[in-house]
């Protein structure tokens, strides 16, 4: 059995249950939100639509605020509601989470000034296919890492840590093949450039996945699995399925954790 | 009187003090670690050390083995000591400052395979220069940020977060000399690009030094101030020496915050 949304109702306390399911669904709401603002960051950039970039660039401000927000709702609950074990986890995990989703915006804001500057310098000749290609695969990322947080699915999690090495790859040869272009065509570098950044911000956001992903396990197994090799992990997630998983919402001091 | 030291020792139970304590220890010394490894990596990369940049590569593991033992000390702290007010503060400031410190590391990193690759393919004909005047710029911007932090100094945290717009120009006003250098010179544009990409990181360690400014005001002051202008930082700040500060140590509820 998975931990799931049902788990919660089993808290002794109804409003803490309350509070708990509040911060998860604010989560998926900023990240929503931030995962549109990557396609809308792609999209103003393949099809030069500045108005949509300014858009994504004012929106920014809504993921910000988001973050504040929900940082400070996990404070609270923090500080009042003393939670334990899995409860503990899930609030210090939408906390890590709520940074790196706020990030990946900021990359998606970087992306629309880059779509702005080009609509003033003059469109660059080459690099939409590869913005559009690794855009669409690290935002599929970001969405698939949110459903496994959204079901504390960490067979999910476990496929988009694998995923990022794809985009690593991707990332790299699409670079290669810029800088050659650059050397052939030199009088568009300041152009290309803008690509290439776009490129880096992409692959940037893959590895923001890659953590939401490592937060997901983090929080369903108790195990903090960063700077873990995918094989590794992957022996920690199987280990789950013959376990008895943590039941959110229940604050027991099953870890050896004691109150003084 | 600012929040010190000595104000630890006031707290009810000595091994909480010393906990907490502990933990600001080796947040401190995690970022020690931190910033020799931006200074190291630049100085490889300017004096072309293969040698070093492979000990930078190397250490770089030590800083996420730090980063994941402290968050698991403030994990614990949190479900034993159950602290409020200033002592929750401090454990939340020092668990998202491990995450700024660790992404640092990561820099420092990618700065040391710079230094690898130019050594295999050939030095860059131009960038060092800029290189070392940045990354001596960004690298003061850490210590800085580290001594506010050990000193809950919040004037030099604004002093900081001020630092960082002119680290923004000097990064602005590189990368536009080295464009305009590649398109003159377009044989050298796959290794002036490895600076490109050093610049590209030492800016991102600017910014982590001054999220790290940021959460020593929020540790002193209570406040929030992501994403808030300096100059109404700075109004946050002067009120403070207005103020009696919370005192680090008491976990009092002076916040509203009640227990049910």
């Amino acid at each position: 059995m998975k931990i799931s949304q049902e788990t919660h109702t089993s808290h002794i306390s109804q409003r803490f249950n309350e509070e708990l399911e509040e911060i998860r669904s604010q989560l998926l709401e900023m990240g929503g939100l931030v995962e549109q603002q990557v396609k809308d960051a792609v999209h103003s950039l393949v099809e030069g639509d500045t108005h949509l970039a300014s858009e994504v660039k004012k929106k920014d401000k809504k993921v910000n605020l988001l973050q504040v927000e929900i940082d400070e709702v996990c404070t609270h609950i923090l500080a009042r509601r003393q939670p334990a074990a899995s409860d503990l986890r899930l609030v210090l995990a939408v906390i890590r989470a709520t940074s790196d989703l706020e990030r990946i915006g900021d990359e998606a804001s970087k992306i629309a000034k880059a779509t702005l500057r080009l609509a003033e310098e003059g469109s660059s000749p080459r690099g939409y296919i590869e913005a559009r290609h690794l855009g669409s695969h690290v935002r599929q990322m970001v969405q698939d890492a949110l459903n496994a947080f959204a079901r504390f699915d960490t067979a999910q999690a476990l496929a988009v840590l694998r995923e990022d090495d794809t985009v690593d790859l991707e990332y790299r040869s699409a670079t290669r093949a810029l800088i050659t272009f650059m050397m052939e065509d030199p009088r568009s570098i300041s152009q290309v450039m803008n690509i290439m950044w776009v490129l880096r911000s992409l692959e940037r956001v893959g590895d923001h996945a890659s953590n939401l992903a490592e937060y997901v396990i983090y929080l369903v197994e108790g195990e903090d699995v960063r700077y873990t090799k995918p094989e590794k992990i992957e022996k920690v997630v199987m280990h789950q399925d013959e376990l008895e998983p943590p039941q959110l919402g229940q604050s027991s001091e099953d870890e050896g954790e004691s109150k003084e």
